[in-house]
């Protein structure tokens, strides 16, 4: 706890539970001195686990549909009249394969699933910013973030269509980060994260199987979602400025890795 | 003409005229021993330029949206039976941007144009893949290719949403690639070709500041259609078999120059 | 000034006068609470400057040739000593090009300078890391990091053998990084940053161009020495435990840019 | 065979017996219409079953130390009198890490050891380009070419400082690429090959592991010597002119894996 962040405030989206990053992220940014809105989709909220976050962070809770870019402009205009200016951060944590969960394979996707699927997790990244963009609602020197997945490089089977939506939601952010950078000294960003048990998480198919085999990968192990939302602390905090349009892996060595001993041994 | 695709039967999306990569991609088959079959949207073909192409290849014309599973599966149907057995390489060279057309601005995109952009330029490859799967309609070691822009990696903002187009469409040739490689040892790649003078390339706002920056920053200069057809040749043929799941830059060298003196002298 | 690194003992290499990188990370960690010891080489020493720092530091300042095993091992036994107990950070920041400084071509190179100039720029990092590893002298979730350019992975002709040094260095980060977050939970990391302003990155031919070059190409501009040393604060402190085994961009954008249309303007 | 290579003319290094791919080369290119020469070290000669495939291929058979520019001009210049002009293309095909033969911890390296490994494995390489260029010895549309290894960008522990020589070997084919392209129309590229069964690669430790792996984490398995030699000749061959300064993987997909299922059922 070193406030860190003392003075900014920031808009956190994608919080569900207590097992979300995004969650942790929220929590870490309040003890680091930040002020910040919670935003889930109205069906997330009505779950009721946010409002226990909300209160402890004193933070406004603000329904949008992140594929709605009304709802968001929505959510940027009550969140400037809540700070009384504009905001410094905005984290993006958004994630959700229909063809997944439906259990529809790959080599047979339905298109009209995919594309439900990268409106959710992809294309609300591009909304956000557009709104931001529109409403002129960040500060010079601002960061946005978002959180990815290494399966936006490389192959992880099971992972299906999301491999698609983390290399769009990735290639918004280097394409909108140049806007942000060139006319508002504004950085975007995305955090490759290692697998993490959050309720998400849990939800891809083998995700045990794709989690216990990243953390032997791994030097370190998987980062831990605290882990994650400490980083995420550090990309909104004025120690990041000249970092944009990178994508960061935050996962313990995994994606340098190509062959790791422990794996062999332990067959 | 040394005959390296003797034998050898493939499908070629996109001939659009004379200047098209994948009319000189035809060609170059042909004259390598090769038997094809052309495709493009049925109101690409009504504009008739394509009928002199095929008559030289002596190949079969057949109407396709590339937007339509029902209509690749037809393809794919219509093609075996004409070659009486199953295809050994097949070309995706499609692309077009509405809002690039139209003059949207990256950071007021309109979403159903964009959603039109992708399903043109790069959710067709995934649905060509899936006809093909289907209907188990590739030889063991064929080859399956589309083109593809530096811009899935790096920004040129007059590029707009095709960046993202790009990074869909390289994402989803290694997606692919491992199912065809590990169930039917067929492998998919992505050609990352230079600006090259097509009707579409021209299309493009600020295409002849692109075209020339390129050239002068590549110690090759840009590559050529025709080269690009021999490297699609190269990547049909026997001599590559074991590469898959890669994007390959065909530009001169342009992707590796960090700054050229050449450049900077000509200020 | 958060305290992000209170309670935490750090070595930084490299500082010579104060426009250097490693001068300003030496400022930074003081101020953010850490204690540190200055290290550079005896003649580099003897120039004097670096005693103020010392002296603003409260670090002693310890000689030792970064090529010589025994003179590593020397100094972090001495850190040690004087910290009283092992190290949480260490900052290498040295480079140094023989065939650049003598005016020889590239494709000309003198083999011998070149060999000097790899153990100074590059083989330095295996060995600092060499002596901690043998003398167990970092603690359990330290960082170690090295300072790298784009040239590792792009041409830029005037930088000549730096660019294999620097390739070499990030070599070194991810191998030795295997080692270290394996066995000791510490990470190992080299940033990538843009051309800096210092009496070092001066003494490269064509420097000014190259300098202009990149600060236009970079939708943030190039990131200032200061803002480095921020990040390295940020590498050091606990808000990125995760994070190993990678080459981070500091760059305002420069390495994701294709074309920046402020350039293709200017001309 | 399709004759492909009619007409040109190949200097081959790094033929040791008929499981080293540069064997393969040398057939392959022969039966595609080349002349070449084989060239391999002093050393390497006296154990003479180089001379069964010198006799096949009708090539002279020049020793030359590769670490010896000296050496090197007079291959060059001798192959410019036998063919009666310029060469076409060149494969370097060496490498050999003393740490690894000696059993030497990669975090106890010897440096001297280093040194060597890096003399003959890498620097080699620039030095045979320095000797061409010096002598003006290679065509316009010439092709260089060196096997290289993912561990130049990935961390295979075994590999220990291979994977260094890996990382110099790429970065001297990129700069001294854009020397090349600029004022020769000459291509540089590696190729990063998947392990493969030859007398050298059997020499490094677990490399029966390691091979394994590789080819179960790959979809179409591990590339075989005489697919990787056909690669060459398609890179050799005027199919690829526009192709340089680039690091090709052919691997069957190993570098775009995340997780292969294949690998974790097999546990």
């Amino acid at each position: 706890m070193a406030n860190i962040l003392s003075g900014k405030k920031g808009i956190i989206f994608g919080a569900l539970d207590n097992q979300s990053i995004a969650w942790k992220v929220a929590e870490r940014c309040v003890e680091e001195g930040a002020q910040i809105v919670l935003t889930n989709a109205p069906v997330a909220l009505r779950m009721g686990e946010v409002n226990a976050l909300a209160e402890k962070c004193k933070a406004p809770l603000i329904a949008a549909d992140a594929t709605s870019l009304e709802d968001l402009e929505n959510l940027f205009q009550k969140s400037m009249e809540h700070f009384g200016g504009k905001v410094d951060f905005v984290l993006h944590s958004i994630g959700m394969s229909v063809n997944v969960r439906k259990g529809k394979a790959y080599t047979d996707l339905n298109y009209d699933w995919m594309q439900k699927t990268f409106d959710v997790s992809a294309i609300s990244f591009h909304k956000m910013m557009h709104a931001i963009w529109k409403l002129d609602a960040i500060n010079e020197w601002g960061s946005i973030l978002a959180l990815s997945y290494i399966a936006a490089q490389r192959v992880f089977p099971d992972y299906s269509e999301m491999a698609e939506s983390k290399a769009l939601l990735e290639s918004f952010a280097r394409s909108f980060g140049y806007h942000f950078g060139t006319a508002k000294k504004v950085r975007v960003n995305t955090i490759s994260q290692s697998p993490t048990m959050t309720t998400a998480g849990q939800g891809v198919k083998g995700f045990t199987d794709f989690f216990g085999y990243a953390d032997k990968m791994s030097p370190l192990g998987n980062a831990p979602a605290l882990d994650c939302a400490n980083y995420c602390v550090a990309l909104f905090s004025d120690l990041t400025r000249y970092v944009t349009m990178q994508n960061l892996y935050h996962d313990g060595g995994f994606s340098t890795m190509g062959m790791n001993p422990a794996l062999v041994e332990s067959k």
